[in-house]
């Protein structure tokens, strides 16, 4: 679609500021310039600030309206920061001087969950626990279940590929999406994918917005694989002396052909700052293993997590267990502000990583407390930098970087689920190697041709 | 990396001939332009004739012969069309005048797997079913199984993104690759994607190569996920008076919270075809179901199957049915040259999908034998085309038309899992839309400037 000349508004419609954004009212979508509204849209979760303040915040409600904010920003060449819940851990949702965030918290409509088809079509608004719930009205559910998932949205998993915990069985967000409605920079609108559970008609589109945090397009809408609810699940909570015994127990399940729902491992650190969250404290690491095949595969997962463990519950409460282990970051944070970094390493590598990271913390002396999605090898060493509000000590910046290198030393990546924002653009560098780079950027350039989509993010 | 320009041999070295393809002797790889083998090379499984023959057949060994040949067809400006088994549907792997055929089916090792990790390690020519036996022997398995699966290569399956039976639980073949190693147009080698289960690091280009057919780099090394092998597994076969009440019966399973391996529906007339393979004749339409979640699931499966069931069968001998279901296509090719469909539905409307077709084969008065991926709505209707050797009857040709028009208009795609190829590219255009059309050239013309990985085919 041509992009069309923005027409100049002779007298500002905006509620609040006369700025130089007129062209933001001709979309009907309501907008604001409030200082204190953009002072809390410029920021993320990940405690990085960027230079200056967005000029407005547009808060659409319908596609057209995204569309008309796209046409007007290409126009004027304005970047444009899409915006779900602002929950990123990397500053990819961040927004600086000179930019527009484009807020699509009111799209939040559940559109349709067609429950024969297994399939849920969403605005990307939708926070991702209501399409859970939703789902399960129909003995569904929307399996990717980041940690965040009671305050972040659909569109923002989709544009992070959000990880989760049932993602050892049932996969990240890119497993569950089928089809996208996407804004282009220039305001077309795209469909891309299908809505049947299988299809293979021409490039993945899909795929490669999916991840690609707000640079390639606006999601607009989003169609979604439903699975089936189980009939019973079972939680596990198994103590060992220490992280190697338990990342062991983690392999032994596999070896044992058990794939559980979600893997948990929370180290002693971890474990300490859950004291007052009603997590056990017996045993140097904790492994927290929830199944969903039925009463033998719990039966048989038992017998194996014994083994080597100091102590093992499993009486039916997998609640408790599972939600202190979501409290983990908000208890960490009251030991300090918190660097949550997010590496993954083949799966054998999980107690080395552990030990390593140990290590790094004894050496820089900085507290951090790890926890593991150990089913995919995903771990969040969690620096304690300092207290808030005072700078963050060197120190913790050098063992973050140990971290990151050692990730790849030990062949993993240095994002298991979190993106690269702009905290790790300089190690994506390094990670994909200068080819593959170049590719991106042509990539980024055939959709953003301009450069006004989250400019300085992602790539 | 630059395109260095290819020595001129002053003698070809080729064993056979002296043809101007002198360069792909520099690459030290096996190559032939042997009529014969040019004759064979030349199609693939969809009976589409391209025009002419390919100027050679290169086999390389090495990825460092593939960056060679690649090299110097960008240099010569040569046509490449990569081959697997040229097993493919579509005329994907068809090569006609003036192009050279890239056939991988000689780097065929199984590298490494790394069992604890879930993971192995492969070149493109590995036969399927051999990775998934070498995966056995660790108690794991490499899920997608296209029924082509003991001839069908590797490569093969990620340049099409293949499906299968059980994909319906454990994915496409997308959802088991973690990462390639692509050789580019220029000869470059890139890595994408990781060795971790996990990972968000850049774009995805390992999801764009997949399914890309050929036509943006070709794949010389794969890192693929395994699953755990389960414990056990159960088979039921229920025959049902019609289709429409077998694909209740699949749906009914998924509303009971049952989520089976794979279901497989057959109507009458493939029934029929496969009297001579050992399938039963009872009932006008049958269902195959396979469970791995233990006895439990089996028991609640064998209820919900027996509703509006005429006969069922649970005899514990999986491997006869499947196996006769796996001879449907070598059974419906006896009653004349098959024409393999493949398009996909909502799951719902399954029951319309096959009565449609059904429909369709008696007012074109073609044989049109029908089944189905009950489980994820992927029907396969073979239109049998006349016989060998005489020209496709109009009225096929027209059959085929009305089924691609029938599958959009129930809201699905004209390609489940086989792919565009040369012969689904007008649906295509018209499946996509102009504008999303249009991203894809251009992403095209980012991997493949010049235009020689496999033109003409999936875009
Ligand atoms: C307590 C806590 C726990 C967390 N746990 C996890 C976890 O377990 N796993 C995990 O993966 N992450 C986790 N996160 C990180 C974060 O919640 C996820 O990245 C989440 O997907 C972000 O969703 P959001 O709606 O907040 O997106 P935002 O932060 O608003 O945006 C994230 C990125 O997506 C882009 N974006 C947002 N919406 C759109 C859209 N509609 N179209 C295009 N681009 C868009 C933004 O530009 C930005 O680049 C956690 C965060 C917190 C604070
Ligand atoms: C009896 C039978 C049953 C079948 N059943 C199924 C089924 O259940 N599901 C299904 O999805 N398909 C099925 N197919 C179709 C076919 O087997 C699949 O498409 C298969 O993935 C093709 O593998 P191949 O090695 O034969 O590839 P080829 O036919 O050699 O190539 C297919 C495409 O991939 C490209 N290609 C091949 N290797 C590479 C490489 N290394 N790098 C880049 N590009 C490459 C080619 O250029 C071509 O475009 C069936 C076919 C037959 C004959």
């Amino acid at each position: 679609m041509p992009v069309s000349p923005a027409p100049v508004s002779p007298v500002p419609v905006s509620p609040v500021d006369a700025s130089p954004l007129g062209w933001l009212a001709e979309t009907g979508a309501e907008w604001t310039a409030d200082p204190q509204i953009l002072g809390e849209k410029r920021l993320d979760r990940s405690g990085w600030e960027p230079d200056g303040r967005p000029l407005a915040v547009v808060f659409p409600r319908t596609v057209e309206q995204v569309q008309g904010v796209l046409r007007g920003a290409s126009v004027t060449r304005t970047p444009v920061v899409a915006r779900g819940a602002g929950t990123a851990l990397t500053g990819g949702s961040a927004a600086g001087a000179g930019t527009v965030v484009l807020d699509l918290s009111r799209m939040d409509r559940i559109v349709e969950i067609r429950a024969a088809d297994g399939v849920a079509v969403a605005e990307p608004g939708v926070i991702t626990a209501d399409l859970d719930r939703a789902a399960a009205e129909h003995g569904l559910r929307y399996a990717p279940d980041p940690a965040s998932l009671e305050i972040s949205t659909i569109g923002g998993n989709i544009a992070t590929n959000a990880g989760g915990l049932r993602c050892a069985k049932y996969g990240v967000t890119r497993d569950s999406v089928l089809g996208l409605d996407v804004v282009l920079a220039d305001g077309t609108l795209i469909n891309t994918g299908r809505a049947t559970l299988k299809g293979v008609a021409g490039y993945d589109l899909t795929g490669l917005f999916v991840g690609s945090e707000g640079t390639l397009g606006v999601v607009v809408g989003a169609t979604l694989r439903l699975r089936t609810l189980p009939a019973a699940t079972a939680t596990i909570a198994a103590a060992y002396p220490d992280v190697a015994a338990a990342a062991a127990a983690s392999v032994a399940l596999a070896e044992a052909r058990i794939q559980p729902v979600l893997a948990e491992l929370l180290d002693a650190a971890t474990l300490a700052a859950l004291a007052d969250f009603g997590m056990p404290q017996s045993g140097g690491a904790l492994l927290i293993v929830q199944l969903d095949g039925g009463a033998d595969e719990a039966a048989r997962a038992l017998d194996v997590l014994k083994r080597g463990a100091t102590s093992v519950r499993s009486d039916g409460d997998p609640a408790s267990l599972l939600a202190a282990r979501r409290q983990a970051l908000p208890a960490i944070e009251r030991l300090g502000r918190p660097l949550i970094e997010d590496i993954a390493v083949p799966r054998s590598v999980l107690a080395e990583a552990v030990r390593s990271i140990a290590d790094i913390a004894r050496r820089h002396d900085v507290p951090i407390c790890t926890l593991a999605h150990a089913g995919d090898g995903n771990l969040h060493p969690i620096i304690v930098a300092g207290s808030y509000g005072s700078p963050i000590p060197v120190a913790a910046h050098r063992a973050a970087d140990e971290i990151f290198g050692l990730a790849l030393a030990l062949g993993g990546t240095v994002t298991g689920e979190h993106g690269v924002g702009v905290l790790k653009r300089t190690w994506l560098a390094q990670e994909l190697g200068e080819a593959q780079h170049d590719l991106q950027r042509q990539i980024k350039a055939v959709f953003d041709p301009l450069g006004i989509l989250n400019p300085g993010k992602a790539i």
